[in-house]
């Protein structure tokens, strides 16, 4: 077993304040018993138990009716359908007494109230008096892993990956520790291929895979995970014979039909289908002059039979844009895409929509398609996959980035509706919607190549659960979780995330302009990287400022796409959000901020700061030297070295680039090139 | 035979002026008559003549003192060794009565006399009273391929590698074409693999290919050709087992000679290695601190026995430098490695530089190593593979560059010294010098992947011959040689050829500076593409102007590597040739031009005339239709439209750069991005 459990590292706390209350464990689940969910929840909760604690549990069954006579000790206790408080993943913890009860209606409540506890414990907070009522915000809490099947990761910066290898699917104690890491923060979906689906990939959905693919989902079904696939739209064609994949050809809906149906046989849970269609260079219903809803719907009815989902990314724009081109934009293709179809697609389709616009930068507004659409089933895609945001050698802790994008007010309801309402369901009482992050794992050794990258995965599953949580509490917990429980650690560890997004954003792209990276690679600073090239992605540099002017009066229309009162605030500069300011317009250098400094002085200012802060950043790490593991330590501060490196040249890139153009010297006289 | 023969695919002259002098054959070569080299010139010369004129000769031998009788017809004669006029290699053809007369002192001269008078023949030329002596200007007329053991060329444009695939070595009948073709105009020694040598080509010089070489070696024997091997410097460790290459280790010593004694074993006529070291990564002897005179000599000592020569290329400069520094000056690397080695080589050591001090760029000033070096054999290095000068598929006929190369008045000598004179050894007596071309060959249809780059190929073998024949000259030539003889055929293609280059360089990189391609690919543009990294290629463009100070005074000071009057030409802003003048000083945007027009309007102007003559380019093609083959017409007629593409990217980039930077307008308002 040649890498670490992350959170569930589990290490021993001395003096735990309430570990009388823990060491009995009675089991009442009646005749499920042997539901090996049930079984897992029992296994990880005494597992826990024991290494946490040291505390050896034995485990009683008993019927539910004699529950109430239980005096000590945790109680796990299947409901009956009935208690409406509850929801079908959701449970309760209630200490009363010497006893702490878990109910819940299912065995992934248990398993999830299990989880919940061994959390408590394992940051060595108090039980005592506890009584919670926990039901996830999300129905669907889902991964996308980019894997691709010869084992690379598209995006990926932690190894390879541990689904496949050489275009077979690989099965280890890897598989089962994954749903284990991942249920336990109340992840229950993924996706474990790539949504640019290639060559062998595409035969996923055939009896040439679908045996292991059922030993996988089994797997993944003990830890209430369903497992979804990433399909070809042009597999008609590829491994059907067929000459066409048009979706209102009947050959094509019969295929896929019966595609399904084998499916089924093989998996009976299977979650559905995750689908990138006529997008950067993808096949879709676009080649034969159909929508998007009829693509989408054909797909949704093979699957509804089975209960199966439906999930189409709206990540669709002109890949092939000529820079010379001031008019088209991309960020208002998905809007214009999608909008007109509201309303036109099956109640199992799902419309997967990222958080931004462009394409997972340091920094966009939220996409305009959340308070766009209102007949639709919708997912917020987030990238915990550091693509643009120092690609796990730079630390950046996402979790207040996606927490800004769930509380954002999209104004689609007269009564208000943030992206958080809309995406849980809340809003348009929807029960097919949440959240979906593209996942940083492979096989190294931590699973997230960085080690503090983990807090992204960890709070992903924490958030899409309970969206109300704060990025400090994620952040608190995950670093009690994972490191020593000293105050020096925690403290250092938690002021590192919190202010690693905002000091990644100082030295990278200034106030929401984006890209500016090397292309390709995608890490590293590279100002016109992207700049006359096809996919969308400009600044407009020239000697007088920059930015792009997307207003509806003189740009591209852009701000137009947000409802009221949103759009007018990014129309007018005066209310246009700073950090978001080159997004939305073309400002001169010498434009006064509201700190009082020009645009240029505040680019040479952030980035000379965010350079410094990384050194900050790296001299607290070292501190922490002999107080966290030496492993963990020294492979950590490779990589702040490694960040270092990257956040200078990104403040001596864009520094020089813009003195060059401006011709404005620094107020400081600081070194610029 | 799925290929042609470029400018050995004859064709039919009708009415030849002369055909009544070549009706017969007499070959006088006495006891040589066997001599492979002497058959393959006679069989040239009767296929060529009934090909080209439909004349059946048959050959007849006979003794050398009775060629005087011969009274009708083609005679060959082998001299004697005292015909001072005659080099080893040289030859003369003289027509008197009804005798046209070719006489060498060696199988290799008869040959270059039989492909002269094919040439002759072929362009239609009169051959009556032809009196010429022909011995070459260069002793070295050598080709580069960057043909990697994968079949893959490094930098090559034209298909596969016809020489390696799979890591092994090909044999077929284009190995002998090849030979034909490249003897045909004089060139008399090839390295056929890459001087990056990597893993399987490290083994070349070992016997698991020295069988297969052979066979290669004697084929191009045939053809006065001799082989050469890239090597690798660290192959006494790679292969041989010893912890070190050091150059002055008895071991690695030791480990050459035998392995060189090795290879004349199999290959008694082998030429000698060429070696690219401590340059771009490749391993040398400044690992342990050794010079290049310490690596080279000691290569040198294990060929001398045999008569084996060891090129040794002079590219070497740091490939990390950081931007960042604007002191280092990868111009100045190759004179500041080298100049003060000058004398300390074994003699049968060459010094392989190339044309300019960086790498092949559209425009260079001179390599200032050629006027520095006084007992040093030189090799002038060109690059016919269009790296940087479009890549085959736009047309760049280079013969005017490397003759603006070769012209260049050093000042090395009192009575003055050319580039030409010193390579050819003219200069300071030297026997071993020339010239080398990396080869613009592969295995597509035409050999060079654009049809017109064969003049490239033809040039260059035509040029290391004879240095003083004009662009003109070879054009002309070569076009004769290639297409039908109609007026209109030959007059546009010699404009485009002639054009071709001056029209390259006004739509790319303007006076001088190079780069601002893609990185990597070297194709198209990229401004700011090498501008932050770390080749030591920066344009160092500003709001004001742009071009790298390499004066003395008050830059990197590589203008005084130069022999004055050069240095001062160089230096003063005033007397630098204006092509070359961001190459040598950073200028102002509005600085006045001996035109009247500023920088700013120069760039401009010329860039949207190169992509205006790449127009006109594209419609005299057009009418070239029907008067040439169509397949060739097809094949260039689609490289003309990516050609033109490719100028108006580049017009439209480097216009938008400069006026984002510059701000100041097109005088003609004509349209800027």
């Amino acid at each position: 077993m040649n890498y670490n459990q992350c959170w569930l590292n589990y290490s021993f706390i001395e003096n735990y304040s309430d570990k009388d209350l823990l060491t009995e464990l009675t089991v009442c689940v009646n005749e499920n018993k042997n539901d090996i969910i049930i079984q897992n929840a029992i296994n990880e909760l005494t597992y826990a138990l024991k290494n946490i604690l040291g505390i050896n549990v034995s485990c009683e069954y008993q019927d539910g009716t004699e529950t109430e006579k239980v005096t000590t000790g945790i109680i796990l206790k299947l409901l009956n359908d009935d208690n409406s408080k509850i929801s079908e993943e959701g449970y309760r913890i209630l200490q009363t007494g010497k006893t702490v009860r878990i109910e819940a209606k299912t065995g992934q409540g248990l398993l999830y109230g299990c989880f919940d506890l061994i959390r408590r414990i394992g940051q060595g907070l108090s039980v005592r008096g506890l009584d919670i009522n926990e039901n996830p915000k999300n129905n669907i809490r889902m991964l996308n892993h980019w894997d691709n099947m010869d084992g690379s990761i598209e995006r990926g910066y932690s190894g390879k990956s541990f689904f496949f290898e050489n275009d077979e699917i690989l099965i280890n104690e890897r598989t089962k520790d994954y749903a284990r890491l991942i249920a336990s923060v109340g992840i229950n979906a993924t996706v474990i291929n790539n949504v640019n689906v290639h060559k062998a990939a595409t035969e996923l959905i055939t009896e040439r895979y679908l045996g292991k693919l059922r030993t996988i989902a089994d797997i993944f079904a003990g830890y209430g995970i369903k497992l979804f696939l990433s399909i070809n739209f042009a597999a008609p064609i590829e491994i059907g014979g067929l000459p066409v994949s048009d979706p209102l050809d009947e050959r094509v809906q019969n295929w896929w039909n019966d595609c399904v149906k084998k499916i089924y046989e093989y998996i009976p849970n299977f979650g559905g289908f995750l689908v990138k269609a006529d997008s950067e260079g993808r096949p879709g219903p676009f080649t034969y002059g159909r929508t998007h809803a009829d693509g989408a719907n054909m797909l949704a009815r093979a699957l509804k039979p089975y209960g199966g989902l439906l999930i189409w990314r709206c990540f669709v724009y002109n890949c092939m844009q000529d820079w010379r081109d001031y008019k088209t934009d991309r960020a208002k293709a998905a809007y214009d895409n999608f909008i007109g179809l509201d309303g036109k697609f099956e109640d199992n389709v799902v419309l997967q929509i990222k958080n931004g616009p462009m394409d997972f930068q340091v920094r966009e507004p939220v996409s305009p398609l959340f308070g766009g659409l209102k007949n639709t089933n919708m997912i917020l895609e987030v990238q915990a996959a550091q693509e643009y945001t120092g690609q796990q050698i730079d630390v950046c802790y996402l979790i207040p980035m996606w927490k800004e994008v769930l509380n954002f007010e999209t104004y689609a309801k007269e009564d208000g509706a943030t992206v958080a309402d809309i995406v849980s369901g809340r809003a348009y009482n929807q029960i097919n919607c949440g959240m979906a992050a593209v996942s940083n794992t492979g096989n190294d050794f931590n699973w997230t190549g960085h080690d503090l990258a983990a807090a992204n995965l960890y709070g992903f599953g924490r958030l899409a659960w309970n969206t109300e949580l704060t990025s400090e509490q994620i952040a608190l917990e995950w670093i009690k979780l994972t490191f020593p429980h000293k105050d020096k650690v925690i403290k250092t560890i938690f002021d590192i995330l919190m202010k690693s997004w905002p000091v990644y954003e100082k030295y990278t792209s200034p106030l929401g302009i984006g890209w500016m990276v090397n292309p390709g690679s995608h890490y590293g600073p590279n100002v016109d990287g992207y700049e006359y090239d096809r996919w969308g992605t400009y600044h407009r540099a020239d000697r007088n400022g920059l930015g792009v002017d997307r207003t509806v009066r003189s740009g591209t229309g852009y701000a137009g796409q947000y409802n009221e009162p949103n759009a007018s605030m990014y129309e007018n500069i005066e209310t246009c959000p700073e950090e978001l300011l080159l997004f939305f317009h073309y400002v001169r250098y010498d434009y006064k901020l509201k700190s009082g400094k020009t645009l240029i002085q505040h680019i040479y200012d952030t980035h000379f700061e965010g350079a410094e802060e990384v050194e900050k950043m790296v001299r607290d790490w070292e501190d922490l030297k002999g107080l966290i593991p030496d492993d963990v330590y020294m492979r950590c501060r490779e990589r702040f070295y490694k960040q270092l490196e990257n956040a200078r040249e990104w403040r001596d890139r864009i520094n020089t680039y813009f003195y060059r153009k401006s011709g404005v010297k620094d107020e400081k006289n600081r070194t610029i090139y």
